[in-house]
């Protein structure tokens, strides 16, 4: 789950993730490795504790959107996210999520009132955010990339790298 | 993950799930005690070979959806798919694929053409095939619902039900 989370972060346009509490250097290198082939920029970190994660975030400027059910709906949150200028940590997780996290958090927003995956909520959240605009994004310094195709599996190295 | 699958579909406007090959009980009383507390109406059933659904479908006029990043851009092929009027199936799954879904799908369409999780294409295409309208679907027959809150947790019980 948490690998879905991270490549579905970089595909749609985050520029990295942060896998608080947990060290998950298996993650942490799939995602490397990704990053490695298909191209970035993107960053992966793991093991920091939510807390510190959440206060360093907040301390350096950056604001929090926490992606859950109980908020408040996406459509009505967004303008004034995407109004803010600061850098934003978005919050999934699991169920267990701290009551602190709804505290905390700048926005608490939800893709639909209804039970969900946090991988489906992140997907739509950055989709909305970007202005469903990141099937034009271009990641630099990728290796290989795949060449869009009616019914095959076609991937291509990319020329210019070593 | 598959669980996930079938949530996002729920959420974001199928009407039901097809977990294919295997049976898989826990998934199917999961997901029904959702759609009986949270509302409906959503189908599932597992345990169907994918070829028999795949044919049976097609047998009975729909047709087939396939998210892949190896496919066609969603925004180049979501006009034609909403303009055919049939049911569709849209297939998702691991990285183990086999090819013959390429050649039986009527659309291999990739959200991105990255590495992601099925979860997170499945919810970008049901979006945007919804054209981005899911918040205001209803559900019927729901016993709880979820109320929209800036920072807390609610829910209610739905009156008119027995």
């Amino acid at each position: 789950m948490t690998s879905h989370v991270c490549l579905t972060a970089r595909a749609l346009g985050a520029h990295g993730v942060i896998i608080a509490d947990q060290e998950d250097k298996v993650v942490e290198s799939t995602i490397r490795d990704v990053t490695q082939r298909f191209g970035g920029p993107f960053t992966v970190s793991s093991g920091v504790p939510w807390r510190k994660t959440v206060r360093d975030w907040k301390d350096s400027g950056g604001r929090i959107v926490h992606l859950t059910a109980y908020g408040l709906p996406l459509p009505k949150l967004l303008p004034q996210i995407r109004k803010s200028s600061s850098d934003l940590l978005i919050v999934v997780g699991s169920e267990k999520m701290p009551g602190e996290v709804f505290k905390v958090a700048d926005w608490n927003v939800s893709v639909t009132s209804q039970p969900m995956s946090e991988v489906a909520a992140l997907a739509v959240f950055l989709d909305w955010y970007n202005q469903h605009e990141e099937f034009d994004k271009e990641f630099s310094e990728a290796r290989i990339e795949i060449v869009p195709s009616k019914n095959g599996k076609e991937i291509r190295e990319v020329a210019g790298r070593d």
